[in-house]
């Protein structure tokens, strides 16, 4: 790569937001001066987030293409923002590739980055790209903003809440499960069945819940809320330990991505294991008190949302627990996916 | 490391700053919720960059110790905000690591991360540490404000105007040079005399010029502004692009760093060289109307800190030229450290 460091920035960044664009969208200044500059709307609070995907630990070039890498690395801090009923407005990408990398390479990814940027109406404001030994690491920030006071926490659930999530659950890990088990050739991926298709695009490009967070956000009516990024099980631990409650979640309730029991059974795998602790679905975990649950079911129909209860609240000394389909309830332990885990 | 990753990132965070102290410098919500939530002042835009250090391209085991890393990264990242004129006040904090490093390692990165923030009262609020495949990899986001449309750009600068700088160049070349060359052990800088040990904190440990950036804002006199990370030659360049000028700059008024001579001398290296391409000084760069420049003299004396004008502005045709002694002008090409450059 004998690319002069800025001409390759420009190279990468230049003509995917238009200048109108990126005014329209709230910035200043953008890529190319020391820093950015870009505004929050009045009354607004700072929202940050920052995740970092590495290859060989987040992704591995067999489940994922370069344009996939860069859309989820996006899509998975939006998710954050969402989490917090923010609005995503700036992002920051710094991308760090081994000495083997082409510039094409790196152009697939930031291609991803952008898609997914664009769809959010997210503005890229600026970023780093760098060499790195081996591997790609790249690493992305994500600003929004959210009603000064206003952001949903994971610490606010009360025992009596309603639990509930935004979508279908299990879909990435049983998407991921497909693509390891069959080594399928990324570029194949358009030939798939179409419910293996989706399951496997649930994994690739997942699409954070935005509209959702905003919306539990304006109503005032959310007491807690979490996206699910390390799988079920773990989210409903955090809110549990931050809100000092217990949660008992109804197996029966549990949405299920489309197509997941028939890819389970091919896959000779458990489906429930995926919805439980899968991860990367990046839909909303969230309790609202029970009597609102109407109301906030109304404004997400109107908003051509999902919304599913799942379970409620209790109190602290229940934990975080699974009622079965039989009626026996067992612990749910926090148990997702963990890179500096032993096993 | 068989360390779960969010005890990890308490382990690392839990007690650097208190909750009064972040709640004081804005922070709503700091690390441990899906991303965190702070305020800016009123009338205030955002300005947001990141920079990325990665083992082995920025940085060698033998030239920086651990905590050196963690403090010139975020060192780095809070003098973009300084050349902005602006104030840094949040920073995120992604961290990849080698299967190899232990706990303690990271700790004195994050140490050294800690100290260059609580020095320039930064609040670190979010961040995310992760495994890579080899070599650390460090990214540093800071967010910072600036009075609406009030950011220094490189783009300001006119014909005529004083061209100045904050304070000594070529420090941080000649401790990296000190540093190869010698192959001094990271622990016994402690023992260097103390011109030598300067150099070499002026490579390891840099000190953005966070209050002669604030400073130049807030009188309004400064026309163009940049940090002089990839050496002085090659951020004139980039103040001479982006504003459609020359800048021809007197040899004779650079001002060097102390002990450079002598260093330069033992190590039979030319200090001019250090002093043009170096780069990694971290002084300010920036330009004003040369009538301007008895006023911001007084406020930087009052303010307890350097100005020196090194040359002015002149028309695009000249582009950017040094002065030498004898009376000579030769063009300063924009040549400074490029890690994808073929050399």
């Amino acid at each position: 790569m004998e690319q002069d460091e800025f001409s390759l920035i420009r190279l990468l960044t230049a003509g995917r937001e238009s200048e109108e664009e990126l005014r329209t969208r709230g910035v200043v200044t953008g890529i190319g001066d020391d820093a950015a500059v870009a505004a929050l709307s009045p009354g607004m609070q700072l929202v940050a987030t920052c995740d970092t995907m590495t290859e060989g630990v987040h992704f591995l070039p067999v489940t994922m293409r370069d344009e996939d890498i860069g859309f989820k690395a996006m899509a998975s801090n939006i998710s954050d923002i969402a989490a917090m009923g923010a609005r995503p407005r700036y992002a920051l990408i710094a991308l760090s590739v081994p000495p083997g990398a082409d510039v094409e390479q790196i152009r697939r990814i930031y291609d991803g980055l952008y898609e997914c940027a664009a769809l959010y109406g997210v503005a890229v404001i600026g970023g780093d790209t760098t060499a790195t030994r081996s591997g790609i690491v790249l690493t992305v920030t994500v600003l929004g903003e959210v009603a000064a006071g206003g952001a949903l926490l994971r610490s606010g659930a009360k025992p009596g809440d309603a639990v509930f999530v935004t979508g279908p659950l299990g879909g990435s890990a049983a998407g991921l499960a497909w693509l390891l088990r069959r080594g399928v050739n990324a570029a194949q991926w358009g030939t798939l069945p179409s419910a293996e298709a989706e399951l496997v695009r649930a994994h690739t490009r997942p699409l954070p819940q935005v509209a959702a967070g905003e919306l539990l956000q304006r109503t005032g009516l959310c007491h807690a809320l979490n996206d699910i990024s390390d799988g079920l099980a773990s989210e409903a631990g955090e809110i549990a330990e931050a809100s000092g409650v217990g949660l008992l979640i109804a197996e029966e309730l549990l949405p299920q991505a489309e197509g997941l029991a028939a890819c389970a059974e091919e896959l000779a795998a458990d489906p429930l294991e995926w919805v439980l602790y899968g991860g990367e679905d990046y839909q909303l975990l969230g309790t609202a008190q029970e009597a609102d649950m109407g109301a906030l079911r109304e404004a997400f129909a109107q908003g051509g949302l999902s919304l599913h209860v799942i379970g409620r609240v209790t109190d602290a000394d229940g934990g975080v627990r699974l009622q079965r389909p039989d009626g026996t309830v067992q612990p749910l332990p926090k148990r997702g996916y963990n890179h500096f885990a032993a096993n």
